[in-house]
This record gives C-alpha cells, structure tokens and sequence, in this order.
C-alpha cells in the first residue's frame, strides 16, 4: 500500500456513529474529494529520512488532511472565493448548502486536534509538541492570517517580499508543519527539526509559486477549476511579479538549494527528492 | 480580582504581533464583547473545590471561552442563524463582514488549542487530556454536531429525549467540559472526573432550560437580542415541549439533583453552589 492509499484508507474509515448523519456525510464528501495527499505523502518522506515507519505519523498526517480540507470548504464558500468547483467535483456548499459546509469546516479542524492528542502511539509530550506546531501554523499567525492578508490583497499590486509573507503563512506553515512534524515524531534532536523547519519553509514556497505557473499554464481538465482563475483577479502572484520565466527561474533556484539541504541531512536519501521534483513538475 | 475580571484581564492581552492586523481586531472584537464568562467561571470554582487556585486554569479556560466565542461568531452569520446583534453589540460579520467573520471564527478556533498546549503550568500528559475532552466536546461529536442537529431541527416538533440530545451537545458538552477540565487539572481520579462530567451534564442542561425560559420571559435591553426570537422561529424548546410551569419544574429538580451531587464531593462548599443558582436566576 502506498502512503497515499494508507491515509485514503485511514480517512474513510474515519467518521462512523455520527451525531449527525449529514454533517458527517458533508465532512466525508470533502475529505474523500480526491486529494493529492501531498502533506501526508511529505510528512511520510520526511518520517523515512530517519527510518521511521509511515504508521506512527498516520493520525497526524489525517488530522493534517483535515485542516486543510477544512480550509479549502471555508475558501470556497460564497463569502470567501465563491469557487463552485474543487479538483472537478462541486464544492462542499453546492452540495449541502452553506451552513453546513460551515459547519463541516467547523467540525473537521476541531477533530483533528482530537486526532493528534488520541495518538497512543506517541508519547504525550510528542503529542504536546504536535498540536503546539500544528495548531500554531494553522492558527491566526499561521495559515487563516495569511488567507486573512490575502484576501486584503486582492486587487492590490504586491511587492514580492510581501507576496512572499502572504504565501508562507497561507499556503505555507502547514506544509512546514509536516516535515516539523516528521522530526518531532522521529524524535530528533532540536538542530535537526530547525533544519526540516527549512527544508518545508522552500518546499512551501516552491509549491506556490509551481501553483501561479499552473494557473496560467493549466487546463480545466488537469486542474480540476479554471485556469487563469487567479489572473482574472488581478490578484498578486509570481507570475505576474515577476513573469512566467522568472517564476520557473526563481522555482529552480530554489529547488536546487532545497535538494542540497535534503542531501546534508540524508546522505543521499531518494524519497523527499523524488517528491521535489514530482512537485515541480506536476500537470495539476 | 474576581474569577471574570482575571480571565478578561487574560483574553485582552492575548493578541498581540499580528499577522493581519484585521483578523486579529474581528477576533478581538467578539471574544471582548462582554460576555458572562459563565465557562470560566465555573471551571475556576470547580477547581476550588479541591483547593487548586484559579491561574492553574487559566489557559483552558481561556481557550474554553475562544471556542465559545468562535461559535457564536459563526452561528450568527448569515447561512445560519442570520442575527444582527449579540449582547447588544452588532455582531462579527455585521461589523468585519462576512468573509472576516469566518476566518476570526476559525482562528480563535484554532488558536484554542494553541493556549492549551503551550500551557507550562501543566504536564504533558495533562495538556494531551485536557486536548482531548476539550476537542471532543467542541467537534462533530459535540458542539458542531449539536448545532447541525439543532439546524436540521427547526420548524419540526421534537420529542423531549431528541430535544435533550439537541442540547447536550450544543451547549452542553462545552459547559461538561469545564468540569471535567477542572478535575484534569486538579490531577483528580477517574471516579472523581466522572462524578464532575455528571455535574457537568446537568449545569449544561440548567443552563438550557433556564435560557429558553428567558426567551419567552426576558426583555431586548437585558438579553441583548429580541425575546421570543426562538419562539417566532417553531423551534421546539423545554417551554414549547413542557409548558413554563413545566420547563420551571423541569429545571427545579435538576437543580436539587444536582446540588446533592455537588455536597457528596465538596462537604459543602459554596462556590459552586451559588453558580447553580446565579445561573437559574439570572436575567439574560
């Protein structure tokens, strides 16, 4: 089984004796949407650098998921984006209306604390340090302040630095999150959790800006939305700072310090690489 | 300094560096807009009665009123209960907008966690407790869960055994929870934390008949919102199942029950007591 199987399969067996059958029905409609799985898969790879078994990260890579399954029904919703479709499939509220899309994000984030602090695999003190970096990047200094700023940035020319901030804190502390994670979970030692600190903060940021060149450059087919959706906006994106070329470059650049960061810590490890440039060179 | 002033006195100092300096100013605005402070307070005099002073409580309690702040914050936005005005102020979305309410929802709840795990006050072991109720009580096993419940509730006629499990999650299990939290962090034993988890039951349910009670009785400049809101809406509630004479009976005998409880474990002490019946005599 693949670590992207082992947490579809964790998710779905997630949610049975509801107190409400419709709400859990609305949290399993977006959790089940067919993600990526990204984070999970990254927190599994870094898990790996240390010889760490993907299972004793499996509650908190679902309870990742979660949060940022939460994020994407809150994101869509009328108010916020007003997105009618997410990786091809109606968004939570088209389906179940809005006041329980609410409250399935409601129920989601709140869960996957529960998830964490029930892990008896881990010690209480790991659990401890997991929901203080997990609840801290997704918090409001972490991923709900920068969709807080880059909401307050639409229709507005940003400098790149400013991008930068909006994107690290919205898109990515929780992809940060989970190499921090690995390293709390693999028990390592605080200088080598600094060093994964870095390694996500790069993966974060090559993720987005590897984002910006797909909304120019992809299709509905392969995305799943509209393509050029954040251009039509006049919003801010690396793209449009600093134009498709420039963004590949600044991709690259990253990338490559990135790789030589991963092979300092690894001594050559292939799995973290192998998703760096499956990232990089992804279609959606 | 009272139990309310030194949990207000905390809450207006917890956001400071903002990432965005709006979200930190609609989070502000809800969790400081006066309320009772009921959960708090009754998590302090619990402590009390095994002579552990307040500060010990401080964060969770802190974290218990940003979760109730949180959902208010959403239960008042528009794909819900749609309210203009909460304790006589207008509410989050009214002032911030919708877009803004939403996220300061999801901060503070997010941040709750935050307050708890980064409590070194505490152990980990009972920081990963407290985590766990907390989050139980609050998500779709809980309070979320109750609340779609309680939507999917209106304009149909309940019996009084749905009403109850209505309630018990709704607002129950977060007021339960104060309880069961004070005994964690008094380090107390499992028969001990069960007996406050039924105290806590019936406080929450108190608590609930004496607010539908309210409704029917209370005046716009007390409640802070319209009396009879509830009413105007067929929502089934104890005085619409029980009658006012009945809902008042209904509440009398649980308030003995449950005072009884309350001297089998404290030999008499007050604290508690005069919080039972603070809560089935106030006026708003």
């Amino acid at each position: 089984m693949t670590a992207k199987e082992q947490v579809e399969q964790y998710l779905s067996g997630l949610y049975d004796q509801p107190v409400s059958q419709v709400l859990d029905d609305s949290m399993t409609y977006s959790l089940l949407a067919g993600g990526k799985r990204i984070r999970p898969v990254l927190l599994f790879s870094t898990l790996e650098l240390f010889g760490v078994p993907a299972d004793k990260g499996l509650k908190t890579a679902a309870a990742i998921e979660m949060i940022h399954t939460y994020s994407l029904i809150h994101d869509d919703l009328p108010a916020m984006d007003d997105d009618d479709y997410r990786r091809g499939k109606l968004t939570n509220h088209k389906v179940f209306g809005e006041a329980v899309a609410i409250l399935a994000g409601d129920g989601l984030l709140t869960d996957s604390f529960h998830q964490i602090s029930g892990d008896d695999s881990l010690t209480a003190e790991q659990r401890m340090k997991l929901i203080t970096v997990v609840s801290g990047a997704a918090g409001s200094r972490g991923m709900v302040g920068g969709q807080m700023l880059d909401m307050v940035a639409e229709d507005k020319e940003l400098t790149i630095d400013e991008l930068k901030t909006v994107h690290r804190h919205k898109t990515g502390d929780l992809i940060r999150a989970c190499f921090e994670c690995a390293g709390i979970i693999a028990d390592q030692s605080d200088a080598v959790i600094q060093k994964l600190v870095k390694i996500g903060g790069n993966f974060g940021l090559i993720f987005q800006i590897k984002d910006d060149i797909l909304d120019v450059e992809g299709s509905f087919e392969k995305m799943g939305k509209s393509a050029g959706s954040d251009v039509s906006k006049d919003k801010s994106t690396y793209v449009s700072l600093l134009g498709l070329t420039g963004a590949k470059e600044a991709m690259q650049e990253m990338v490559t310090e990135t790789e030589q960061m991963i092979h300092e810590l690894s001594d050559g490890n292939a799995s973290l690489l192998d998703l760096l440039h499956y990232i990089t060179s992804r279609e959606n």
